[in-house]
């Protein structure tokens, strides 16, 4: 396997991802929530870009079971039903809703990967079910969404656990700069949520009064569902190890 | 301390390095040459962006005592005397010259740091003596050139060996995301040529027959040469440490 990764979508282009499996990553916490929205029963997700844009499209697909969810600066947007907290997303809230997404790095990340074959939606909490659903592919882009153009650490260590994985399986693992780095930062470092709590991301989280995110979003391998990007909408993976 | 650790040029925002110290890294091999040619005898560097840039400054500063170096894609630019192989920078060749040098990533980065207060230029060659140079400053921004966007692995190696340099100095040393991670990095992997070799930059250079090049940019604190660049204009530097 060729794994190619990308440390902020923004060194993403179209054609670096064309052919690939991608694996979108963002820790703290769009990835994390997207998998706590489907684990907890919502339909599907629909990830946007812009606020303007989750506005237009609830209206299409109904308001009545459709909600509304995302951040900016962490923060619920206003006039939105959800932020991007994954403890907001329980089967009572959430169970057989279609909800529309827009976060500052990840629902962007996802709309920077999806040129790519497949698009599969990695966090803590589901790496080894991503491991196995990707062990076979010939080229994968892990797409780290960074933090505002920038490096993430917990992103990277993420992206890194995840070639830890797929470099103890069968097919020989062939890796470039920034995957030699994510695999020496899972050499180095836990993912628990002290180690999150230091990062920045888990800094600007606490200051906001949601270090409980963090402990949840820190949750290596408690679910088994692998969301997967088709036709602009997450669901859980139909075939393989999806849920 | 506070020190701020950037993978590419392209996330440096001027705003961001305002009142730092700026280090600029390109080991492969922008900053390694300049090092080169300053240790060799050359009065001073200009480094500008385009080759229509350095057409021009060569016209101006006199033809007679200035040389035109640089590279696109590792190999020379046409009309040019110089290519970016600090092996070429020899007394002989560059000894009181003036050079004017445009390269793809590590010329460009010094042009994204002109903006801080102070900028020197560091690579494997003359780690500790930067590192003993910026000691004592409050606030430190460390840019990496990267490749053409991206995080180039021995870039970020560099920086996480001048990091560690300074964590056992006598100021404390506050580090974000980036920096943690480029420390992980220079406990996991040492600065020799065999590692700079399995690097893209490292191959590339392989690929185009410049393979001693990386032999050379190896060569841990084989200078105490610090490089400074004011107005424009790099020079080694006159107080402390510089030669």
């Amino acid at each position: 396997m060729k794994a190619t990764l990308f440390f902020t979508l923004q060194e993403v282009d179209g054609a670096a991802v064309q052919e690939h499996t991608a694996v979108v990553i963002d820790v703290l916490r769009a990835s994390s929530t997207i998998v706590a929205a489907l684990a907890a029963g919502a339909q599907a997700i629909y990830p946007v870009d812009s606020t303007e844009e989750a506005m237009k499209l609830v209206t299409s697909l109904g308001r009545a079971d459709t909600m509304l969810a995302g951040e900016r600066k962490g923060l619920k947007i206003e006039g939105f039903d959800l932020g991007n907290s994954p403890r907001e997303f329980t089967p009572e809230a959430v169970g057989g809703k279609k909800i529309v997404m827009t976060t500052t790095n990840g629902t962007r990340a996802l709309v920077a990967a999806s040129g790519a074959e497949r698009v599969l939606v990695a966090s803590m909490l589901n790496l080894s079910a991503v491991a196995r659903t990707i062990a076979d592919a010939p080229r994968v882009a892990v797409i780290c969404a960074g933090r505002d153009g920038r490096f993430a650490i917990e992103d990277a260590l993420c992206a890194g656990m995840l070639l830890a994985r797929l470099a103890g399986g069968a097919a020989a693992l062939e890796l470039e700069d920034t995957g030699r780095a994510a695999l020496a930062l899972a050499g180095a470092f836990g993912a628990d949520a002290g180690f999150l709590s230091g990062t920045l991301a888990g800094r600007a989280l606490a200051e906001i009064g949601l270090t409980e995110d963090i402990d949840w979003c820190a949750r290596v391998d408690a679910h088994e569902l692998v969301p997967e990007l088709v036709d602009r909408v997450i669901r859980p993976m139909r075939d393989g190890q999806g849920q």
